[in-house]
Order: structure tokens, then C-alpha cells, then sequence
């Protein structure tokens, strides 16, 4: 893995790498559509919505989620393409003759 | 998923939410066996030896690798059942409607 690779990878893994950003990714993913409303996000993680937003900010930012603003409210929609990315990266090597 | 289930889950992305971690990992991914004397891995990232077994450690606490002392070299070998449940976790949800 080449040094460019590995800081881009890194950035995303970083993003991933708090157990609060990770149950909001996971309870987007679980919507139909795999978006979901910040208004309907901040009652299952127990956190105001200023820091949902935070840390929703820091998943935008690394590619895991995209932002639409609708009226009032802002929607996030889970990158299937960058989970997938991530998913092949750790995605272990062929099995060896020992294991 | 769960308070519980992020919470591990976090600790094993945040050691990898590092581009000298991510390439070490990946440098004895691709060794035979999956495994490597440390003496195999400083140059490579163009480290000392006490700054890889730094890294190395906290890989080994979060269930990535395992070390094993063989006379004066430690060699790891990455836990391919801890990359394969990171996958899974990460795998994009069956294809919606939309997308």
C-alpha cells in the first residue's frame, strides 16, 4: 500500500474510529433508502443535536455519508461505495497453506 | 448495533485510523503466511525499531495481529478473523429501491 493510499484509508478509518459515529452510521444504514433525518438521530444515540451534527460532519467529511438539506432539516444518506472500498481493503488475502 | 458492539468495534478502526499502521498491516498482509519479522518491516515505512513496535502494539491490542518472540525477533501475524468481521460490518446493505 503506497503512502497516499494509506493516508486517504486512514482519514476514513479515523472517521470511523469513535462508537458514536459508528451507531449513527449503522442506524442510517438500517433506513429504508439508507438515509435518514438528523431530527430522527439524535433520540437513539442520547446526544443534542449540535454534537450529532458534529460528528455527522466528520462522517460527510471522510465520504461515508453525503448531506442534503430539506427546509428545516438535514438528511444523510450512507456512501455505499465508500463502505464498500473500505469492506474490500480489509477484506483478508487469499487463504494461506497454514492458518 | 449496540453501545457495546461500538465500542469494540471503534477501538479496532482507531488502530487503523493510522496511514504508518494501515501500510504495516498491509506489508505483512502480503508476506507468506501473513506474517513478518519486525526486523522486515522498519524499512519499508522508514521508521526505528521502537517506533514500529509502538504501532505493532497497539495493532496487537486491538486484535489485528498477534506477536510471537522467536529468540531476539518478534513476528506478526495478522488475525485474518478480525479483517473478515470488520468486512462484514462494513459490507454496504442488500441494494434498496433507490440508489
Amino acid at each position: 500500500m503506497g503512502v497516499a493510499s494509506a493516508e486517504r484509508l486512514a482519514t476514513v478509518f479515523k472517521a470511523l474510529g469513535d462508537p458514536t459515529r459508528l451507531r449513527l452510521l449503522s442506524l442510517i444504514a438500517a433506513q429504508a433508502g439508507a438515509e435518514a433525518c438528523i431530527c430522527d438521530l439524535t433520540a437513539p444515540v442520547g446526544l443534542s443535536q449540535p454534537t450529532v451534527s458534529h460528528h455527522m460532519k466528520q462522517l460527510a467529511d471522510a465520504g461515508l455519508v453525503v448531506r442534503e438539506q430539506r427546509g428545516r432539516w438535514a438528511f444523510y444518506r450512507v456512501v455505499e461505495s465508500t463502505l464498500g472500498a473500505l469492506s474490500e481493503a480489509l477484506r483478508p488475502p487469499a487463504p494461506a497453506s497454514e492458518n
